[in-house]
């Protein structure tokens, strides 16, 4: 198998996500029906209906595939083999880890005042800031809940329960850090790997953890593929810093710099800061609403000349080898190669 | 044994949950430190640290002592004696219960916009709504690491996470039928009866049920034990109704009467409403800001005068009846007979 072409990797990844999301889309429906109160329900699912790839139950499925050796998507997902001969839902672990994901946009789209999300108003805007917080509350216990019913040994389900919990923490530091950096002009970049570790990339670590776990893998098996998830989790997230000022604000779903706007600290702007750029008066307004294109237009002009967006593109180019090369861990196998497909598309990805 | 009269029932009560409180205090702040990011472990630890009777966490650690059929705290809550022999943390499961109790309160004040809890600001209003939704959000996970962390087997490990998952997706619910109940005027007793099982009940339940799990007592008695939880839990709520009518604001650590200002509905004002009350006219005002103590005391005369107060309170009464029946399960034990006390005080109880 060779290197695939940039385009030909997006369609190929694209192609993997969409043969999954159908199915994840359908295990959701399954595992998170809109039953009374159907109010709350209708908000918990809101966001979830709403889009997204459904990238980490894509790595989580591909994990399985490839420690199970067996062809992609040719084992039921609901009644999968393990490596004892055991069955188990691998895909009650994937809507787990996606309504985790969806819990923690809902609250953070509040915390964060962003009115938009997947190109749709976020659900404190669609409902009210009361019923977006129970939403975020109820998907949170939803996912113990759907994560309780893999079928997996008691053994195998505390483990996997105690990723969850440990993820849900680290994601709660990771959002805390991120607010207060906000205030403080002088975050150091390991500091911020950090934040970016807790905040994004521990739910790909988990995603790629999870079924190991539940699959019976050995333990170092088990820590190299937490270990990609969290190389290609914080590659995905400096990718999502210059998306956010590279990609036109229709295409993203929202406004284009608003990062920049919002004073959030990232690779591309600590990194600029280092180089002598004012990047606190980049942007003039701190409202969304009030910015122009112009605007960030200069501001994405000086953050290039400062050699900042190709610093973070450099940065993510390195994370994403390191973790494609923990995947030797696994068999030599179809899913394996998607695996590493992914982690090099999500640093390529447009939007 | 004979019954305690209310004045020395509530002195027993109370030397009960003091002796219990303090070892809860050292296990929270063991099981909970303040750590990086510490803002953020401050504000979730801002109300457990502002008071609390622990009254879930002692019923919790009587059921243990009960099932164990020890003398009351001879045993050290950390290295309990199961009732197979093993060693387990209960401590842990009544830190862990608590932890939910904190984080569903600190939420439940933002959406409910109560400034006061405990006599203090609430957590939103001490520091800001976004760290109030982070505070509570890292209590949730930590709740479920803390429940991981009791050394039962894997089996009965897997069971208590069950009984906290459900449990929060219970309370959320019941959250969402509460709010939802503020704009009906049509509620049925059955509905709130089912609204105040899931918002309150459900939590004592868990704290009645998790130690009997843990300790590996029978179906039958987890399940009695749950049902006791439940029905002590509804008085519980049925008192905290009267409460609000009746104890002075300083006493309550909050305005008297803010039920009726909001406009929310209680078995006292269903009832009023079936004896013909204008509820909706008993206070003017929606804002708890503005409500005077005269109008609270016209409003509270003609719920006393509509036998409405007494139906709660009888109805209560009921529960607590039911609910000391259960305890039969238990061995005949000091224990048990606190706990039987206990009962009676939720709905003797001035504050």
């Amino acid at each position: 198998m060779t290197d695939a072409s940039t385009e030909s990797r997006e369609e190929l990844v694209m192609q993997t996500v969409e043969q999954r999301r159908e199915l994840v889309n359908e295990a959701i429906e399954e595992d998170l029906p809109i039953v009374k109160p159907e109010r709350l329900y209708e908000a918990s699912r809101y966001l979830l209906d709403a889009g997204g790839k459904r990238l980490r139950p894509t790595v989580l499925l591909l994990v399985a595939d490839s420690l199970a050796d067996v062809e992609p998507m040719s084992e039921a997902y609901r009644k999968f083999p393990a490596l004892d001969g055991t069955e188990l839902d691998v895909m009650a672990a994937a809507v787990s880890i996606e309504v985790i994901q969806s819990f923690t946009l809902i609250h953070d789209d509040i915390m964060d005042d962003d009115d938009l999300r997947r190109g749709v108003p976020a659900v404190h805007q669609a409902y009210d800031v009361e019923t977006a917080i129970l939403a975020g509350d109820t998907l949170y216990s939803k996912a113990f809940e759907i994560m309780l019913d893999t079928g997996a040994s008691p053994e195998r389900c505390v483990r996997a329960l105690d990723v969850l919990a440990s993820t849900c923490t680290k994601i709660c530091e990771g959002q805390a850090l991120d607010v207060a950096f906000e205030e403080r002009p002088d975050v150091l970049p390991e500091e911020y790997l950090e934040m970016i570790e807790n905040k994004t990339a521990v739910l790909y670590g988990a995603a790629a953890k999870v079924p190991a776990v539940l699959l019976g893998a050995d333990d170092e098996v088990v820590e190299e593929l937490y270990q990609y998830g969290i190389d290609v989790g914080r590659a995905f997230q400096i990718q999502d810093d210059v998306l956010d000022l590279t990609v036109p604000s229709e295409q993203l779903g929202k406004q284009r710099g608003s990062d920049l706007v919002e004073n959030k600290q990232t690779i591309i702007t600590l990194h600029a800061r280092k180089q002598g750029v004012d990047v606190d008066s980049l942007v003039e307004t701190d409202d969304v609403g009030d910015v122009t294109e112009a605007e960030i237009d200069a501001a994405v002009a000086r953050l290039e000349d400062a050699g900042s967006i190709d610093y973070a593109r450099e940065k993510a180019q390195e994370l994403v080898q390191r973790g494609k090369d923990r995947l030797g861990v696994l068999p030599d196998n179809e899913s394996r190669y998607l695996l590493e497909e992914i982690a090099d598309y999500l640093i390529e990805r447009g939007h």
